[in-house]
């Protein structure tokens, strides 16, 4: 049984870690990657990593006949407003969706008002769509024909507060998630941000008078809650290539103990194949650098009882879980396949 | 006119940058450099870099009747409560003392054992300090003969918040302080966190359950504030060499303009000789990059009015503005000198 | 069928890497894994990446006894002179060794006397080794009960220039490597030179008079060329974690086109799993960055016709096809498995 | 006395820096700074490290005539090819020039077409123009128009070698040149080689069959020998944001011991106020990171007697030492002030 999979915006940085993790999965076989810049190109001339893989492949454009020929699911990865330009067909024509943009994650139509400055021309897509989290949506999503697959700032900062929200031990009208990213977050495209003089060894904020991640934040544990919760997300940029670390800090409401914190985090997820909780083992908090290559969500807290204050942590790869891979195991889930099916690999270390 | 110096600890990471900047002051000649490790050999072979710098002078033990007859001012550079076995009986010699551990930073000999565990064996010479952040004690640093330099954690940190405090407008009793902090903090000894294989691209919190600078932090702000400033700070290792990036979140009391809050800044600020306040420009916010090799901090902040959070922000060079840079400084105005001698050197870019 | 492994020296970057890829092993099961520093511990205490695997083994300390009664096949990870200790004693009792030191390389017991400065007392086993470059000695290690795994250094170095002297066309008694290594290369133990304020942006030149690893690629090269060759490794450390790029500099006997080297490399690689040469496609050159995680070694040349001079380049993973993968691939070979087994993964880009 | 300084096209790395170091210059005032990018804006706008300097210039448009009335000295920072349309005329009007391009380096017009590709059209300049190289035209820079100040990979190359091609120890017909150069080399324009997750950790060779710079390396080292000297460049990109070493392998005529190398680098360089010669003591070879700031050339070298291989070594800022600096350092010399005028500042370390 082969699945056959399109990609549309393979030649990007998702694009890549979709065909790496892709090359792996024994039920998919990639029938289309299409690219602006690489129409006809072998597929190593964007990618070089994947020389010696897909070697019957070639970039194409997009061409939606072609791939409702020969796809059986479909991988958005496009930039923001332009991947409902081509989902509605692509759902008509009977193809399962998951698409890696922003464009469907909102359920609130209002919301693309207000964060991304556009009216939704699809609201009846967004009821549709399903939050590609696992952790939080996986029942919806065995059988979904849409998939929105979450932002990689977002699944930081949602997997970091999840459980403390849940709990209803912190003030929800107050929380800040300081999050900080590695360069390859930004895509493959050079600008002067991403110029290696400019970006190695930086610590710097960007838009932190209000990410747009933070609506997808608001959404999921807004639900969680059962009420409105308050977080802001602010952005910083490191110097490293891969990884997401989120530190939300929140304050409490009662007074906790570090047990308390760890079965707080262990009933949400301790089944959870891609989730591991580090507590009392080194390097003590999680940190990106041990997840870089796979689909974990390492998470973990800290509690400052003077101070009435408790930090969750989370620290994925952001082109991993937070990307190719969290779209590859809500893939899965939707197709009834094992959850973990081409996502076994080992982080590296050292990385 | 001349300035003898002596430097007790000069073969670590701030020792050096006490030699490297005092090798531009116009009116100090280094007389004493002492180290356990490297006693006899000449300066550059602790730091390959001054190569060519102090050709007559070679790192000596430490001996306190050598010092108290070639000096006239002390910099130590202990580990702390190492500093405070040495101090006292420089002072009693009439030798001015610039202390750059701990040591006498907290007025209160009740927060050394709540921080540091200890007892504070000097609570006359905690009174008699000066904390040496030019910044807010300007006045009380002319002619002082002990002078406290502040942690680079709680210098970036107070820096960030100082305006925000003393215009009253934000909620002091919840405030968190994510810094953001390079290698070059933890000194030049190797350890296991910092071996480059797992420290390069790190992005890891530590001491996040309270960190000491904390103590630095509360004390400044509650003064500025005349009443107790609620503070964690929650520090993240990344992949830096140099540089502190305090990101300074906190809830508005009241709504403000992005104009009040420029205001708010501009007052405590403009006349700063080294502070810079990054707005509308760029790269947008402080970034340590920018600041690299100077004793500068850039300072800015955000405002996110949706979620009531405005975050001040402060980037400084550990090594500079966070220890030798400003302790020189910090001199430059106890002796009477121009504050800014030795310190003009513009920063690097690209750092 | 299920092969039993034991790893001597399992909690260094060597034994940590071994560990990742024979995960994804289908035919092994590792059985034992010693340490001396973390005897009793679970494996993600030493290997944090590897937390959700191995959950039913600890390491343990290094008993001989146990490991012939536990398993088929030893990996040996351990410094030089320390792993002929151990060999002979596992070789009597029939166990299948693969050793990652340098203790079995060189087929001349002088050799030892000269790079190692120590009198090899196992002549024998040294006659009997294979040394474990799949690309040169693939018939021998079919069947090996002793295969001595190269070093990165010289593994890379052979790689660039086994074609050129294979091929004749250049002056083998004037042969400089120029190598540059990532920080992990020296293991996991922190020293001043891997201290991450020193060596993060380092290009530095280290065991420039003379590096022990050319006495293995001396030994291969002049067995393929039929007579002595000579050659200098002249290594560098440079601020990356991962990766060996081998510039290997010679002097062309005659001439010859860009083509005909391609030609001259097709010959011996074309064939090779695990070689990929990169000529006049992106990124120009090997690049180790891109084969980051994979046991690829990417290689290729540049001719500069008006100097006389071509250059070989090969780029591995230090840790992959430089140590732990190419050991699983002559293992491979060796067993009689599919030779890419556990070693299919691409690699990572961005890394 | 204040020398008016103009600098053509001043928002690029090398201008940057040439801002950086004059701001510290005694003598000169900066009066003109080009940039066709930031006309009318402040200096701070481009050089974000400069705020606080410069408060009275703004960025203007080239225009020569302007620049003939307000300066006295221009330095010229534009591409190759740029710079030969507006020297001839600010010589012409009696202007001092310090062209920091390739434009009248070669002294051969032949060079230009055979590694530039084109007619000089004005072999006169050629012949005036002075290789702004101090070590070795010292004499002939007092007093110069025009100096053609070197390019970075070319002074690391000259400076590693020339002491053995004076000496007559080494074999002029085959030698290579490695060299290693941070991302600032090839300027503040965004590429997809300077794109941060493509450079950060990359080992990467370019123009590897033949290197312009290579044409001033031969140019000079054969005025040395007085022959023809052969030498290759073969430059490598990686992950330093500064810095260049070049590590010059070349073969021994005769035997020589490591004193006798010694004496030869000791003679061309013992006066030299901005060279170093490493030697026995740490970090055991030049690295550029000891180096970054300022001006200085850390030189020294290896020899390999088993295989009659001596390796030059010579480690430069690239900006300074190996731009700027050197630039700033030949006009000093051109106007007789003292050659170090601006130039004081040690190294960064760590940086």
């Amino acid at each position: 049984m082969v699945v056959r999979v399109a990609i549309i915006g393979a030649s990007g940085y998702t694009g890549g870690e979709l065909l790496r993790l892709l090359a792996l999965h024994p039920y998919v076989e990639v029938t289309v990657a299409t690219s602006r810049e690489y129409v006809g190109k072998p597929i190593h001339i964007a990618h070089f990593n994947l020389r010696g893989y897909y070697r019957n492949l070639r970039f194409s454009k997009l061409d939606l006949d072609t791939i409702i020929n020969s796809a059986d699911v479909v991988f958005t990865s496009l930039p923001h407003g332009v991947s409902l330009q081509y989902v509605p067909k692509l759902l008509e024509s009977g193809l399962r969706v998951v698409d890696l943009s922003a464009d469907f994650r909102l359920k609130n139509p209002e919301s693309y008002r207000i964060w991304y400055d556009f009216e939704h021309p699809y609201p009846d897509l967004l009821a549709k769509a399903v939050y590609g989290l696992p952790e939080l949506h996986r029942e919806e999503l065995r059988g979904a024909m849409l998939i929105a697959s979450p932002g990689c700032n977002a699944t930081a900062s949602i997997l970091a507060l999840a459980p403390l929200v849940k709990a209803g031990i912190i003030d929800t009208s107050r929380i800040v998630v300081d999050v900080k990213v590695g360069s390859s977050e930004r895509g493959s495209n050079p600008t002067i941000g991403s110029h290696h003089p400019e970006r190695e060894g930086a610590m710097r904020p960007y838009e932190a008078d209000g990410h747009r991640h933070a609506a997808e934040v608001i959404q999921e544990l807004s639900l969680l809650a059962g009420r409105i919760v308050n977080v802001s997300l602010v952005p910083h940029s490191v110097g490293s290539v891969r990884g997401v670390l989120a530190s939300a800090h929140s304050w409490l409401l009662r007074e906790v103990s570090d047990i308390d914190l760890f079965r707080v985090y262990s009933e949400l997820y301790s089944k959870e194949p891609f989730i591991r909780i580090i507590r009392g083992v080194p390097p003590g908090y999680p940190d990106p650098k041990y997840v870089i290559g796979s689909n974990y969500a390492d998470v973990g807290f800290a509690l400052e009882l003077r101070a009435g204050r408790v930090t969750g942590f989370a620290a994925i790869d952001n082109l991993v879980k937070g990307a190719a891979g969290q779209a590859i195991q809500a893939f899965n889930i939707a197709m009834n396949f094992e959850e973990t099916l081409g996502l076994k690999l080992p982080p590296l270390k050292p990385a």
